[in-house]
């Protein structure tokens, strides 16, 4: 990460999501920036202007003297700004053809367009943030609930990120400790050394494990539990949907001038995250949902973390319904008992006694006992969220990758100790997990891994 | 307009388009702004903050301490503002969860959420822009093309403000020596002043039509040339639409990240900006578009400007062509002779004897001669806009309507001259005119025009 900041050209992106707004902003980062904005600008001198100023004026194509737009320009000089860079700001009137003239004006004057997630890296080559808190940044972005955005702030403030760097420290105590004593093999160094080594091991691999077990719920908190609805045609799958996505539920639909369109899988029930596995075809209209059936809905419960099973009381169980209840029955399920109006041939009892999943009887057209119905679904989720609160959670593969990766190389080295294998040997892995967890951070991650990150941001991120 | 700035209340939005991206942000207007802000605020006192400057911290919850994100908040004090109140600008990360949860604290903090537009409407209240400016601001936003936004700066320059506010000086000017000559009538006042007001009524009639000259162009630029593709089935015009929306010609697609869904049906073609009209379904696939046939064809040409009539030139005509030709003959049209690649049956000399439209043989699936296709539209098009580039251009209906009833007044006023009708009754038309026109600029218009024509304006504007 040795990389000198005058290798870096000017980078410029379109910030703000696209689209018809307020207010636009096109960035740059780079030591042409303000030069750059300048030649473009009519107002005053912005390479006089100070750091962390909001300039009045107007942008200008400096061949045609045409106006393009009047603009607020924010000058931000290093190094104290996101990227550690000179930025630029400009706010421009929101909207698509004045945002992209103005972005092609400052590519045509000097500037180069981002990558996606440039300026986010430049953050993190530039050493203001590590690896896990410029994920947090995507985190934030991307965030689906309350939940999942105060997990990510909490990551970007750093939480993650220090307790990594602990462990790394930790070990490198250690690692010290046994140059040490193969340097002065006095007093039979050798098996203090190796005591020593296997004991840090322990310590690390527990609070890894206390690491990874956030995993899983880090994972639903960011994306939401894959809820699949499933059960034979007309059993009343789609009303359930509906109801689940009535606009009261649907996340977001709060924020003025959202379009369902975007994010309407995804529902907040008793602010349980639910992001509803679209069945091929679940949206559509009744008519075509309930002519999926059963083979179809098997598919969906693949990738599922919860399984709402409908059953229809009003008529005997099925050979279909039998299928579905075999099929799911290792899943983590509520057996939804429905049509409780039309009189109940099925009863919650008798399905008790087969299963040990949660057995909710339901009207869902004439929405009785949906209350109970949602509360089972929070209680579910809770019981699996036990961490949540804590100031640290593991909340992507990549992250649990790696965890795992070190606490494999941690159990050689206790094994290598067990085993009498020479100290300078099981020391191999003992530097190969404070490698990997290095790797977490982006202490000793290599480029191309760094590269391939950042590739997967937002542009103007 | 005569509110004072202490009656409105603070006033909180999300200025930036909905949607995951880099930076989104979060606006507040009025005299609490920057103690709501601060109360959210942990970095340093945004209180004692200079105005136009970016400050660096959290946003941060002041019941739970929860912290929420971190921030960049520009304080911008009135009356150097966009609204000429105090201002509050809170760069935030972008994301719907995290910014709606910033504009939640703003309203719980004691902000109230903003109507539509009411940014803007706060700037045209308080004196800073009239009303043509503040519909130069929706224009900008919504602009398909550089012409439109070009038109659009202008206009928000306060080009066409001037000469309306000219026009209505002028008659202001005569209004004075009516009522000079009103309170001393000597020489023959009345016929002196009768004529003078004939005379500026016609003076500011051809001012206003030359105005109203610009109007269709202005719509034009503004929306694009409302485009019809029509013909029979099977006469390629899926192949035709799939020519015009490919990716080099769809417009904004050079903007990274943009979904094509939003505006697909604008298209470029050598400039000129196209709003394919969607003849139900005809963006659908081959097989569907073919279906739809004639009938539907005639609908689409209701509001076309103009009228792309395709026939396969491999075939004699059909009475459905026949039909075609003569339900588009009163349109801007040309005439497609596709399918030149399967042979020519119809020759383009042969449907030129029949009609005035130029007739085009192309193969849309060989791309041949498309060139002279988009040529062709391209002239047609600047035939029609020859004042565009004119300082002043009328580009709405209200605007239209406004300046035709002025008109409407002013022409009135002559002929009550010319019939020699008494000149206080002849002035109260031309006070009228006086009137209308200042309900262009804003200077006359009631409130409730003002109220509506700002809740078209988009949220956080």
């Amino acid at each position: 990460m040795a990389q000198t900041l005058t290798e870096f050209d000017t980078i410029a992106a379109i910030s703000t999501p696209i689209g018809e707004g307020g207010i636009s902003i096109v960035r740059m980062s780079g030591e042409e920036s303000v030069k750059i904005a300048n030649r473009l600008f009519k107002g005053k001198d912005l390479t006089k202007a100070a750091s962390h100023t909001i300039n009045y004026g107007h942008i200008v194509d400096p061949k045609t003297g045409e106006m393009i737009d009047e603009v607020m320009v924010s000058v931000l000089l290093a190094p104290k700004t996101a990227t550690r860079e000179d930025m630029i700001e400009i706010n421009c009137h929101g909207g698509i053809v004045v945002t992209n003239r103005i972005l092609q004006l400052l590519l045509a004057n000097g500037a180069r367009m981002a990558e996606p997630g440039e300026f986010t890296k430049r953050a993190f080559v530039n050493g203001r943030i590590d690896l896990t808190q410029a994920e947090a940044v995507m985190d934030i972005v991307r965030a689906k609930t309350d939940k999942a955005r105060d997990v990510a702030a909490k990551q970007m403030a750093g939480g993650l990120m220090q307790k990594i760097k602990d462990l790394r420290q930790e070990i490198l105590n250690t690692l010290a400790n046994v140059e040490v004593n193969i340097d002065y093999p006095e007093y039979d160094a050798d098996t203090v050394t190796a005591k020593e080594m296997a004991d840090t091991s322990k310590r690390v691999i527990s609070e890894i494990d206390a690491l990874l077990k956030t995993a899983n719920e880090g994972k639903i908190l960011r994306n939401g539990l894959a809820t699949a609805i499933v059960g034979r045609p007309n059993v009343g799958k789609s009303s359930l949907l509906n109801y689940l996505t009535q606009s009261d539920k649907a996340i977001v639909t709060d924020v003025a001038g959202t379009t369902r369109d975007t994010l309407e899988e995804f529902v907040s029930v008793n602010g349980v995250p639910l992001e509803l596995i679209d069945t091929a075809g679940i949206h559509q209209t009744d008519d075509k949902v309930e002519k999926i059936g059963v083979e179809r809905s098997k598919k969906a419960l693949k990738r599922a973390d919860l399984v709402l099973l409908l059953l229809d009381s009003s008529q005997e169980l099925t050979s279909e319904d039998q299928e579905l209840l075999q099929a799911t029955a290792d899943k983590k399920r509520i057996i939804v008992l429905n049509k409780t109006d039309l009189g109940m041939k099925i009863t919650p009892q008798e399905l008790a006694d087969q299963t040990a999943s949660p057995v909710i009887a339901v009207s869902v057209l004439e929405k009785q006992h949906m209350e109970q119905l949602e509360q089972t679904i929070k209680d579910l989720f809770f019981s699996g969220i036990e961490n949540s609160n804590e100031q640290v959670m593991v909340t992507n593969q990549r992250q649990t990758g790696l965890l795992a990766k070190a606490k494999g190389q941690l159990e050689e080295v206790i094994s290598a100790v067990d085993n009498g294998i020479p100290v300078d040997i099981a020391q191999i892995d003992f530097t190969g997990a404070w490698d990997t967890l290095g790797e977490i951070t982006g202490d000793s991650a290599p480029d191309e891994l760094i590269t391939q990150l950042f590739s997967q941001f937002c542009l103007g991120k």
